[in-house]
């Protein structure tokens, strides 16, 4: 399925220029794959991104994460912090699936450390979850370690979006979320940088959602007669090719929430709003037993336009999250429609 | 000078009841005061948030307070993290007369504890800036100690809003802002509580305001040929009488950004926002020499009323700033206009 | 096999009274089991602290973290620190086994709360690990599903220490470490309160361990010959009975470090060290549906007592966890020494 | 006065070797003043720590800050931490002085830049503080702006210790303590790096005061029947020229715990402990408009030899704090005896 894109619907996010795939994938490098577990009761999946072509745990990237609600499960935060590194994939799943996913990812990094030579005794996988339980059965961690193989395996640089992958039972806003992804070129002097978000769309009431600073949730949800609190998470994943450090990407990630803002999240009680960036500009090689290390570092006088992308990537990939996905039936009979519906 | 409303501009922001004034001073007790300090090179003032009628030292309140963007100078943070409790007013103020202020503060509490027969050895003032610099002379720190006094003297549950205070010499979105306020009323089955929310607003940048999700800046930035980087602060004080502890009120300001995020700001750079937030429902008593206090607190199920009050509030608080703050030159022969002008 | 005391051996650490155990479980309510993995290639294992002998996902916890040095695993800590609750038993493990861990704590809630009749959706794990490759097999992920649901079964207020658990691989200061705790008795008043300590202990060099303030650990690492780096971690569980909230459990776990430090370790860069806490005496009914409950909360004006015991049950309960384990050949055929050979 | 030395008593702390004048001052660049303030009512000062010979706002330095205990009233922490830079001299007075040193720094800072032709309109003056009301009258604020800048006069790489400057009027474990400093030399293949800290201290309960892991403040205690509770506060100021970036620094400063607590201290309720720290290597030039910059940066696997620096330098210099100040008698007639007394 070709995306639909936000102009189809003559929505427009900001002023500044998208990359070539509209998607995190155009930060060089970065890959996306999906699977979804689909049966009667299961609505549910895992969707990876892959740092890099190389080992993460070999060549590790400057990371970071910000937590704007954590009413999640998120797991590898801490060491994210302390470290200011990524060092394997980055999983999305539903949240009673946290623990199978966590033992995946160890399972594939200890073989491939194992393949290329390398010895692993410690990594730490970043596992970001949101509760589908409106239309997935939840309880029964159907997603099991091959499906996070599978996802691996299917990463590409072209990726769907919608109601796939660990996307596949979400609900953004009272309809259908998932996953969406933006991107924007940021061109400073003679340089220009690429940021991507992808997001994992499941927060929001419906009754207070604004496209392009209308406030038709509200409008749906009497034509609906539909309306919850918000009960869900938004995990927005932010890459970039801008030579930032750590504390910088944090601050680059705290700007999540305005995108979240414009679209009508007052980033509820019971929504698990976190943020995780890496930049894939200045890899650690662990082999080095050097003393210090050079590298460039980003001119921070110059970081607005990365605060502006930023924001404006992060409201365009939820956004896509919504068009790109259909109305669906799943367990229980729980019918959740599509933003595309009433647009 | 009777306040304008949003609504006298046809404006609206949210759904929520507001309060009898529609300010920070709807809580019960809590007042505010303003010293403008104005001569030829001079457009600067100090604003008061006085918690209660009570001595504060004495009676401390439960608080908490969030960095969005650490950009600024705010003194007092770190002991409000650590204990929770606010103990004295808060003063807002230009960015370089953080010190004097601070001594100012300190003086007060001496003299008032001394009055009071209380015993004061050491205290945490509470001081927020912003920078005025592009229409005051803030080099010359022309808020002097008499003027916080002033101020002080002048709190009162009436207070105008604007160019006002520490407001006089702020620019918000590359318009006239300065000092504003709005509250909600939080019903929750036969309970009623009230938030209130007081800004001082000197951010954003002109080309991306959005006034009831209409980008209305870009025209105004077309019309006046003025814009520029964000480079100046929000601040934003919280008051509550809803039983709230400081684990609660941090994640109730953690929604401030959702308000400047809807008007257009990004949170820049060069932009310090930093929310503080008390609630006046459970003093502590520093004479008690119990080993317990019993104390009620507020159901954490109920909090998305008061998340959506925050960011409501918050909204029309710096929108009330730029329309009731007039066009105005300062120092240099820098002008800057008024919202009012537009609408 | 009865435990060891350091008494025992001349040691003696602070001056407040321990409880009738000298363990967590001295804190009413609190269990704790083990299971120990052992074969040829794995030394390790699982123990759970049992925080209450209600459900806790019904009967939430006040609680709180500290996170001293991130570089660890430890699942769990981003809504311990935004609700400041805790809803599962936690969970000690090896490092690699987090998932395996994470996934049947999620499975023993949703069966337990299917047996009590309380939903669950969604459910917050916390589970801690120290990585034991020096000793196991690490890579092959021992600990079972099964493992776990037998340490809860074997859950008791009497529980050995030492190379035991999730404490069968560990190495500290680079001697045999493992499971140990301590506990202090608090009476300010006439009120008496209990603060119990658990550690998994994988920490420290050999060379710079001190007991009672001596250096003993120079001459053992001359006498051995053997000598590493920090690379490990230390996992600090606190339980009292002292009503206080999240913020106060948090001001009280961040003097583990003090424990630590006078043992003779730098929390040196390759060693996560995590203290997480709870208090039992303000359960949060999530059945109720008031909009305010009653709590009694501690003075603070009395918590340096709580200080006090904290450090004195940290520095205590890591004594225990070496002088209860013994002198052990694993996985490889390294040998770890035992302190007892030393003293 | 020549400085007395802890090795004139016997003492040692740990391994590594020491600077040339084994003070924070070994560290290039770095120099530090003092004015003291004493009459019949005051003992008091102020002490200026100068992180380089040139012009800290112009060419800033990473820098962060760790709060251990956050009962104080340190200004200037947010914007260390959103930006991981120090931008002017670090002033360390009494609690109730930090509003006048705070204007005094902004002041110094203003004539400064207009001096050296460079625009200065926000400046983030970092102002630290112990609480000396027990020897000093400190509602009268008796350190004045002339005093900052006499201290700012005084700065040199050789500067005096124990009750001087700042740390006039302070109280350590009940015995006399002031400023104190150390240094050590990291030595890493070819490499050699400095760490130097300055402490001022007035922390700490005397009954538990260990030197060289004795408990001998017992004893002291009882001989001199003085003990109080631990209503104080350690500021731990930290220099170093290894190219550490501000999240590196910052793990650097959370090791100065481990100090503190060596010497008996648990960070008592009342006392505020906070750290600062600042590289000399990757000095930040505000001119420069250039996208990127170079910069070398240290190889964090070799962190722990400055972890060690750390927490060696900080136990030491708390220790040189009071081997270097005399008994004294001050406001209201209180005695405070020395620890060379009881050496």
């Amino acid at each position: 399925m070709p995306f639909r894109n936000i102009s189809d619907f003559g929505i427009n996010v900001g002023t500044m220029p998208k990359g070539k795939h509209n998607s995190i994938c155009d930060v060089e490098g970065v890959k996306v794959g999906h699977c979804t577990v689909e049966d009667e009761n299961h609505h549910t999946g895992v969707t990876v991104i892959m740092p890099s072509e190389k080992n993460p745990f070999v060549y590790k990237l400057p990371a970071a994460c910000t937590v704007f609600n954590g009413f999640g499960k998120t797991a590898g935060t801490i060491q994210i912090e302390e470290l200011g590194t990524l060092e394997t994939p980055i999983a999305l799943t539903n949240t009673l699936n946290v623990g199978i996913v966590h033992d995946a990812i160890v399972d594939y990094m200890v073989t491939r450390c194992e393949e290329e030579g390398e010895e692993l005794r410690s990594v730490n996988p970043v596992v970001c979850e949101c509760n589908d339980s409106h239309l997935n059965k939840i309880s029964d961690r159907a997603v099991k370690k091959e499906h996070i193989f599978e996802a691996i395996e299917d990463a590409s640089d072209i990726f769907e979006m919608g109601a796939i992958g660990a996307g596949r039972g979400m609900v953004c806003h009272g309809l259908k979320g998932g996953i969406g992804s933006s991107s924007r070129i940021i061109n400073i002097k003679k340089k220009s940088y690429t940021l991507g978000v992808l997001v994992l769309t499941n927060h929001g009431r419906l009754d207070r959602l604004l496209v392009d600073g209308m406030n038709i949730g509200k409008d749906i949800a009497e034509k609906i007669k539909g309306n919850e609190q918000d009960k869900g998470s938004c995990i927005i994943i932010m890459a970039t090719d801008a030579p930032l450090d750590s504390r910088q990407i944090k601050r680059v990630l705290n700007r999540a929430c305005i995108g979240l803002g414009r679209l009508g999240s007052y980033m509820g009680h019971g929504s698990g709003e976190v943020a995780i960036g890496f930049s894939t500009a200045n890899e650690i090689d662990s082999h080095s037993d050097k003393v210090t290390r050079k590298i460039k570092i980003f001119n921070e006088d110059y970081i607005d336009d990365v605060f502006i992308a930023m924001s404006e990537a992060t409201e365009e990939a939820i956004l896509r999250s919504m068009i790109n996905a259909e109305k669906m039936t799943g367990y229980g009979g729980n019918t959740v429609h599509s933003l595309t519906e009433f647009l």
